[in-house]
């Protein structure tokens, strides 16, 4: 297998060839360097290629492998797997843009966010950073200082957003690995519309230090990747507490629990739920369908309301508003024709909102945590389609949910916020109808720390042929 | 001794002669309503007395120890001892007052907070509820509604707030343990002014459920007493996650650490440093002098700055007036004649407070959080008084500091409020001067979750005779 053939395989069998001397590091870093190269004019995922560090760092990866350390760099989880990560994660000698033309006349970052060294760590090979809507406020990457991300699927098409050069460049082969993050559904509505897996874990649970903020009390960061599997290795590779100071304040101080291992136990005796009523209503034909696949896969019958979703919903609405606002008020106040326009208007208005409106959602939140906590007494998985239609064309404005005409770019994440809203953890699966050209994405949502279930749903799924993340064509 | 004279003893004496059968449960009670009785009229710390409930429970407790369970029932740690709480748990078949008006109108609490139901079950007798500043906002107890708080040991003089009731209960000897709440200071300004012992623990550590909120990202709930060793019988038997639904979802889930045991440890090997800069400028001579008789007498001679106080405590001013009006927003707006006049106009700004603001404050308080856990590499234990000075007049409404005029009302807090902003623990230890008829409280402030350092230190004062919390004599 040539190394551009090995790069449309999934991270686990790139690592499986760099192990076993079927392929370095450094030719399997050069195959996504190329294809980056070869696809990129028409994807737009990436803003940054970080090509000599990458290689860089492979020719380590692979002078460790002939050393007298050998064994143990064998041992490595992602040895020489290529990946990226949304230009919210500081990369050392890089400005973190966060989707910005404001942040570019920052000082470059002097270090890794803790996650992207954690991959490295794990033998990754950071290849570059990739495109975002600006300041993760958006849902479609249409980011108009670089320009849209494009479907790999359909060039014609949004990616999502915000991780959406995240999503695309799994989706184009680019790498099989990429992190995101995801505030009210940044990286589900992308992996959804990509046809990859994208994990959301728990709130709390993996240490943000060293990525742009967005709303600190709802940001979370998480991986893409072409199977559970990798979302498995790389997770494992991510999670646990930071020992060092500055570390990430919300982040939890639990030990770590594999997901990998967990992988293959089934999904037999799981009390599996499909959500109804605002889930159902808000979704339209070809979003129902793929949840019913899912669904009928897993014996699923019973449908359940979560209760207090609408409010929780606006209660996202409100703190994202409020808090996305705050973390730059100075440059509203003196330079907001600097920012996107697509999201200028919201964070203006953001910036005017009263704090006991802001209070009063949090308190909205932690009563429907309450409610949702007493749901998940009675299941263990709850399912839910991640976005209400597959991919749009770029520049759609509009969408007729529930007979109502919708601004769309909102409220292409109107399924994903009201779940992170309480921070459950989710895989985003993705699904191919029989006769859809494009795939729409389930949420398999899990209570709280339970990743474990929520991975093993979307494994049994994959395994069953369910649902599936194919590397897109390109022509 | 008589019931009466066993009344002014700790809690752990009185447990102790209700377990040996030297006094009844009902005797101790009845001495506790009786001196209530007596006293109230000029201390008027309690707001209600729940004499059928208390007899009734002492009977059935009575009636435990002699029947087939009596060993059992010898073991709890508070057998037969009376306490009462602020106004703001709730007491079974009350309206939850809060200190307010408003809350007169509400349905009845339909059963007892957390706290009031552990202290039972550990054998401790309720007898009443105490007196707050209306929404504990406030620091002096002086209730435009049903009147001030006198201190027992001048009754010209405030108790301080806003657990004002709760310090002067137990000062008065109307009750051994008393369970106040703390946003800013309001547990340890009252022990401060009435010389009695109070512990504010870390945040998240005591489960809050059926106690009327007032800025939930700052309240704390604890304990009163006259001993070290009491207020550690109470937090052991108080401590602890909630297993039930709804619960505290601001409580921690963390295991168990008996405090009891640990105090008798000594403070050999802890670095103990005395807070510099803001806590010196802002103390009168009265309160200097407290520090340093305690300083001396645990040999700690190292001042140390906390970093960031000054934007701590406005960070803390902040949250609490925007998250204290939004509790109240619709009241506001609707009949803010029936507010305390003294802190009506304070909640009316905190409703008009820009959200944007207050997600700086947050962010603020992260900040200092990080600062202060360097700062606790370096000591285990710092030092700091709890008030500027003693008890004042009540009706004082100013007080020099610094050199600056400043309102009293609100400065009485100044040296508590930047440490219960980031949660801290901390024991309030009464001090005495030589001469001095008015006590002054210092503040024996540990790294979160570290109560039992502060407990211990709390327990070599106490023996070594600095600190003490004798009944006020009331004439």
């Amino acid at each position: 297998m040539t190394p551009a053939e090995l790069l449309l395989k999934d991270a686990a069998a790139m690592a499986q060839a760099v192990r076993s001397g079927a392929v370095s590091a450094v030719a399997l870093v050069q195959a996504s360097l190329e294809r980056v190269a070869a696809t990129d004019a028409r994807v737009n995922a990436f803003t940054d290629v970080v090509r000599e560090r990458a290689l860089r760092r492979a020719r380590q990866v692979d002078a460790s492998l002939a050393s007298e350390h050998g064994v143990r760099t064998r041992e490595l989880p992602l040895l020489g797997v290529p990946f990226a990560v949304k230009n919210l994660f500081d990369i050392a000698g890089l400005p973190t843009l966060a989707g910005s033309k404001i942040e570019r006349e920052r000082e470059p970052a002097r270090g890794d966010a803790t996650l992207v060294r954690r991959l490295e760590s794990a033998g990754a090979v950071l290849v570059g950073a990739l495109n975002m809507d600006e300041y993760a406020y958006g849902f479609t990457t249409e980011n108009s200082h670089v320009g849209a991300t494009h479907n790999p699927h359909d060039l014609e098409r949004i990616a999502g957003g915000s991780s959406g050069g995240s999503g695309a460049a799994v989706a184009a082969g680019q790498v099989p690995l990429a992190l995101g993050s995801d505030t009210n559904g940044s990286i589900r509505v992308p992996a959804s519309l990509n046809g990859v897996f994208g994990l959301k874990p728990t709130f709390g649970r993996l240490p943000r230090t060293g990525s742009y903020p967005f709303v600190s009390s709802l940001d979370h960061l998480g991986p893409f990747a072409r199977t559970a599997r990798d979302l498995a290795l790389a997770y494992d590779a991510m999670q646990g507490p930071e020992r060092l100071a500055p570390r990430d304040p919300g982040c939890a101080q639990r030990p770590v629990e594999p997901l990998l291992t967990s992988l293959s136990r089934g999904v037999q005796g799981l009390r599996i739920g499909v959500l109804g009523g605002w889930f159902r209503e808000r979704a339209l034909p070809e979003a129902l369908a793929a949840v019913d696949a899912v669904a009928v896969a897993l014996g699923a019958v019973r449908t359940v309301e979560l209760p207090m979703v609408e409010a929780g919903r606006a209660a996202a609405f409100l703190i994202t508003n409020a808090e996305g606002a705050a973390l730059h008020l100075h440059d509203l106040r003196t330079r907001a024709q600097d920012f996107e326009p697509l999201s200028r208007d919201r964070f203006l208005a953001g910036a005017l909102l009263p704090a006991a409106w802001v209070a009063r959602a949090q308190r909205v939140r932690r009563l429907y945590a309450q409610q949702a906590a007493r749901v998940f007494e009675r299941f263990d998985i709850l399912l839910a389609a991640a976005t209400p239609c597959a991919a749009t064309p770029i520049g759609a404005e509009w969408i007729e949910l529930n007979g109502q005409r919708l601004p769309l770019r909102a409220n292409m994440g109107v399924l994903t916020q009201p779940i992170s809203c309480i921070g459950l953890p989710v895989c985003a699966v993705p699904v191919w109808g029989a006769h859809a050209s494009l795939p729409i994405g389930v949420q398999v949502i899990g209570a709280p720390w339970r990743e474990d279930l929520v991975l093993r749903v979307a494994a049994a799924l994959e395994s069953a042929g369910v649902v599936q993340a194919p590397v897109a064509r390109l022509g």
